[in-house]
């Protein structure tokens, strides 16, 4: 097991649910007469990334966290997306991206040290770059947008947001 | 590595980072003139856990994948809380559980087959239970927590969500 198990399987999961929890919205503006579009911009508090952003940050946290901890190069995304159709376009690239990835690509490189941008010259080591900062930066954005959806809302609860889980039964 | 190091110290970041949103959520209270405990009851929607049951079942995700992890007896808490104070307290005694353990409670457990309640009489590996549940279950009533707070004003941002982060610098 390395890096790779803990991080872009996740991301895959929680992306695809994203996928689904929009569907979920499109239906609730179809029932309810309104523009789903209108979702877009709706977020928990005035000073809090609305919608749009939290799914483009979502793709980023895991698009960068992928190609950090494989020293990979990431495709790079202008946030330009205005319509539930071009974000769903962004998850899509997203999702191909890192699911070109294996536990090969992450291996031996969990003490590599990252220099990232925001870090004013220093580096985090790559085990700790996922434990203490990318796994939850990206909850904290896919659960942010889960949470504008639903308190506008848009009929999500916890079983959607997990997904699937691989339940087996007992041989008789 | 095992299932320890991917569960227990997350799990103890971020219940260590929710006492940090609990101290702001005080500090704004005392700052607009409103009784704290008025958020526990907080909501995002009608339909949906307020704070104060986020916050149980954040604790609860974390008390039970550690045990049934670890094969361990979990403390019950039977969810009586109703003050700021209780919840504090229920925060305290589910980190002094998770914090009892270490890595070596976790060896060679990862393909236990764990028979939990709600699965109907069917099984799921511990490998599977953790990353297609366990993790997201635990991130989903934390940040909903976190985005309750968020929604009422209290001054949070994602750097408070997330918490330390190890950065070194490079030797001169």
């Amino acid at each position: 097991m390395n890096l790779f198990d803990e991080s872009v399987p996740a991301f895959i999961r929680m992306l695809k649910n994203l996928e689904r929890w929009l569907d979920e919205a499109e239906t609730y503006a179809t029932e309810r007469g309104f523009d789903v579009e209108d979702l877009l911009t709706a977020r928990l508090h005035i000073d809090q990334y609305p919608l749009t952003r939290q799914i483009q940050a979502a793709c980023d946290s895991a698009k960068l966290a992928t190609a950090r901890l494989a020293e990979a190069k990431a495709p790079v995304h202008d946030d330009v997306e205005t319509t539930l159709a071009e974000l769903r376009t962004r998850i899509g690239e997203t999702l191909a991206f890192i699911e070109g990835f294996s536990a090969e690509d992450f291996e031996g490189k969990a003490d590599a040290k990252l220099y990232l941008p925001f870090l004013q010259g220093g580096y985090v080591v790559a085990n700790d770059y996922l434990h203490q900062f990318a796994l939850a930066n990206f909850y904290f954005h896919i659960t942010n947008a889960y949470a504008i959806l639903r308190h506008n809302g848009v009929k999500l609860g916890k079983r959607t947001f997990i997904g699937h889980m691989n339940v087996q039964m007992p041989e008789a």
